[in-house]
């Protein structure tokens, strides 16, 4: 498995499992002179943190960032950002039953099949603890971003069946389901508590939405924007599905339905102008803010559906590692529904892979290159 | 730009604009020893080629590969392997009037904004024929994978509102819709009339269906197999969103309906084993053929949300490249729906992915790594 | 084999077999409005033309530059750049004798042992003819850096035991050898026809200066421009060696000898300031232009090593495919040298690390990362 | 930067500064199933541990390694292995008086100049202490090989002027310079004495020799063996040159020297044989091991070289940041000679090169990859 890279010119490894020393983030390709502290890291830790509500599992997780280098008197040196949270409350004997079975929905299957050796208590490498990485990394890319006018912002589109009507940005941190609408949050826990007493989990959709892009961010035609959310996003542990724009509706829309007239009209969202003085306009978004793989200067906007936590109290068949049929009643502490802490997850993946395509794109003019070029001479009196 | 690069271990590099000299694949890292003709890539491009209903553009592209490296005597030698399509029927004077305006839904304002050089000319690299390259290199892949027992199916589950009600795979071959009921076809077809008289376009849902895989083909955390698929897929032009098993359906389902529980009886889905002699199965595959980001022995089953074509013959508002409104009508040919010829490229794209997660995953046990240097010292005699 | 992928942000792909189709290069990430045509490729690709003198293979090779994508309007678009010499002169019949038996000093072996199958016509993909590739992406590359202010300029330093005393530029183009040093390009010449009326052959030394490079260039602690350097070369078939500065020698210098006193006094090297207004200086240049693996604002001074051609045609000791002694005689056209030959081919490989390290260094700093996202933001007026 | 990657298949990532929290190494990409324990790395650690002779600084560094993650129950399960040593030991007052200077020699100035911020600090990310990570991680690298039969031996071949004239691998260890020759070690010990009380220091070059490598590893063009070998082997601080077989003496040789005749007589070098049953042998080992970039099938040696410890404590000419002449004097403790601390280094960096390659190469053959599945596909049952 050398799967645990991820980006090209800001580049990400992160390690750790559920029940070992830790879990740890190496960020490369941070431009120097960011002003980083853990603090600004520690904010996006707690997001994630379990505990905050009935929803969410009691594991008492400090998850306390430790920053252990590329930072020199508070700001970014340039060097790999190398960051960790300790596993502190480690419970390995309520996986002691989980060594020799299956759990459906998990990938305990998968890691047998393929290595031969598993981490069984609570799910090794596979285990929802994982994200703490792509949070740490997520932060310092959403901190460059946010230094270059670019903000990302995730919350819950849906539980189960309860979907938020509209989209009110100052509710989502309300409720402890990050629901962007009071009332259909009010009623998705409701939706909740019922499945809890039942020993039963929800899934559930994220959106996400990008402002501030200028167009031209991606790069065609394997590295587009969309593709690259994509699989940043599906490499989330249970999105089982990724949609931009229309998405899926798109499908069955009509070429005059669903294209976006351009127009010079103010009124429209601004995108910006190519050429001259004249400033362009999008009269509808249903691209969701991607034209040919690169941003158009609209928001992005796009959704991850989640699938319902796979871990149930109720009893599940199952076979062991043998082949023998079993039965499973997974003890222990697990969230009913994760896609509220997914929140956070989805915004840190968004934010670490356009902050990549936007330093990969730096290149794609030959007078940017001067320019910058020119820079350096001037600072370097040559 | 250097996005024209896709994979690890099995590296396709394409190249070519629509109406330059021709559209080419370079694939390196395809093991030594697999029969290959020209005719094994020829029967792929062929599933692209258009002009073969009345709903793909009448444009008439011979389209003909040349296979000009990597071969030797009828089989590969582990060298890169070139191929080409020449452009042969270029009208470029179709697309003069193209060259000061934004068409809406094209790629045409975003290549502006990012690279101040934008070759109009049929859309130039953001052009559909750029598909072509994937298909040469898609069509080596299917032949490895082929050789490996393992075989990707698309086809077109819906075109615009009207879904295939049953998988019929026979019958996806006896309808230019590629559609897998011939029924849907027929109801498909009559639809796609009625737009095409309005001057208007459809989208659709392709879906892909790949038997043969053993467990464990992906890459944990990052190099998942259901995301490595979606970026694949997300980077075909005109596609909007991407689901595998339940997809945007899980999020709606709770925990008990949508794990998949395994067992040992036998009449459900065979998956394999990991340990001793017994053989496991699953009852279900909401998953679609994954488990933490791995494949889990059973079918996977992906979809593919397309977009309508973005170029329709009715008269569309839009701007100038200075920002000045006016009105675009697309002359020229163009298919009212693009989705029975990308189905081929959903192929394609669905085996380039799969043959490079594989050829990846060989290292993932020491014990596999031995047996292989282990034959490499028998045939040396070392 | 998947390696003939090189560089990260400006990514070259090859193809081609030394009698196959012909020899190609894909070159994606060039930055959109760089001047470019077919005759500025070809330049280069003339410098490595055999049969100019009487020291290289008579086989006549036209070798014409098709510049196949990527470029519209004479300026490059930011799409992948697509060249292609064809193979005009195949003589194949001429390599018969060599289908069985593995030639001394060149890659048979490997290529069998590796692939189990080989193209034993000149060589196939292991032939000298493969760096027409880098040839004509290290023509693009090169004039990137020529807009850049950076020019790299290879010639021989010895022919076997033949050294230049000294390094006039001026004469480098006069003499078929490319030496810096009429003289001594005199004595190598005699040295050269002694040895081909024995059937014997010459190696030599390629040194190679780039010269307007700010500091700062090459990515500690991997990607290091001497390290990155060093691989590029030793990847042209027949170099053995690679140096920087005093390069091996320095191995017996001390501290106070080797290193390179800073100064602020005019009349040594100006390498720049990274602080304030005066200009820094070196006193000499032992490093070679780097500090730290990165450039320092001197010129970048290296060295190859080449090993003398190995096809000779004087009777060597070998064996079949099967293992039994034989003895070859290798007829046709070969170069009794293959230095000066190989002298574009070293600053092609130069040129494309220097430009790829280049693009890659843009994100080194906030403040410039920012103030190329002002320049994006203001010529789209958002 | 993000420069800190190294490797395909078998990724590195380092992290970490002289003066900072500690140095790291995250190795993703090793094969399930290894044996592995603390004290596998601790042993190459304690190859580089200062202060164990007049000859290394006394800065007494525990650089106890703390595994972190990818072993469970002392057996790799295929996730990245997270390894540390904490900086225990720091006096970062000593270096208060390099804040505003430029050391001749080292990375200081280089590191200004790119990033405009700077760990003056030891160094920093470029000081020695980096090298830690590289060798944490090239010891689990040479378990594999080991584990595959491959073993990679380094030692010191010359002090400044003082050349081993022997190779006898059982001195190596017992003298504090890593010489294969007692005498010469002995001739170095009275040399570097000499220079210590100078307050000057030297440089010198270090051999490496591996053997049990089949033919066929490295991956043309790009990815050669020698080529892979010296980038590695160029990143190592310091080093300023390399050479593989006769290297720069290879450029004197006419062809008939160096050529390494094969035959199929025993008494020569054992090679292996690509077809048949007949073994192969070189009657010499001028190339040192490689043909076209693979491996032949004989050691492979090669040699670096390494330039004088740029620190001195003898008085040296330098400017300030703001560019102004000062002499500076460094205090504190250095080697007064690296390379018997940098042969560890040099084994691990080839250990981790040479695995890579190892990986990468197992999809050389279709035949191969097919063995794999069938492997796969029989322990799974399917």
């Amino acid at each position: 498995m050398s799967g645990s890279l991820f980006g090209k010119n800001l580049q990400l490894m992160t390690w750790g499992e559920s029940h070992g020393y830790g879990i740890g983030a190496v960020l490369d390709g941070v431009p120097a002179g960011l002003s980083l502290s853990e603090e600004d890291i520690q904010t996006y830790l707690d997001r994630r943190k379990p505990g905050q509500s009935a929803f969410t599992t009691q594991r008492s997780e400090s998850d306390t960032v430790i920053l252990m280098s590329g930072v020199f008197e508070g700001v970014t040196e340039g060097t790999p950002i190398s960051m960790m949270v300790k596993n502190a409350d480690q419970h390995s004997k309520d996986y002691s039953n989980l060594k020799d079975v299956y759990r459906p929905g998990h990938a305990d299957y998968g890691f047998d099949a393929k290595f031969g050796v598993r981490d069984y208590r609570g799910g090794g490498r596979s285990s929802g603890r994982e994200t703490a990485g792509r949070v740490m990394a997520g932060a310092v890319a959403a901190k460059i971003l946010s230094e270059l006018g670019i903000t990302v912002c995730a919350y819950t589109k849906a539980i189960g069946p309860v979907k938020a009507e509209k989209i009110d940005l100052a509710a989502v941190q309300e409720n402890p389901l990050y629901m962007p609408d009071a009332e259909a949050a009010e009623e998705a826990s409701e939706y909740l508590k019922d499945l809890q007493a039942k020993g039963d989990s929800a899934g559930g959709i994220i959106e996400c939405c990008v402002t501030g892009l200028p167009a031209g961010i991606g790069e065609p035609v394997f590295e587009k924007l969309d593709a690259s959310l994509a699989k940043a996003i599906l490499s989330i542990g249970a999105v089982k599905g990724f949609e931009i724009g229309e998405g899926f509706a798109a499908a069955g829309l009509t070429g005059s339905e669903n294209n976006d007239p351009f127009t010079a009209d103010p009124g429209s969202q601004k995108i910006g102008s190519a050429v001259g003085e004249n400033v362009i306009h999008k009269k509808t978004n249903h691209s969701g803010g991607t034209l040919g793989g690169m941003s158009d200067g609209s928001p992005l906007v796009f959704r991850a559906a989640v699938k319902p936590t796979p871990s149930i109290s109720s009893a599940q068949e199952t076979v062991t590692r043998e082949g023998e049929n079993t039965e499973i009643v997974i003890k222990g502490r697990h969230d009913p529904v994760i896609v509220p802490r997914a929140v956070v997850v989805v915004e840190c993946m968004a934010a670490l892979t356009i902050a990549d395509l936007l330093l990969t794109g730096q290149g794609s003019r030959l007078s940017d290159v001067k320019a910058y070029m020119d820079a350096v001479r001037g600072r370097q009196n040559r």
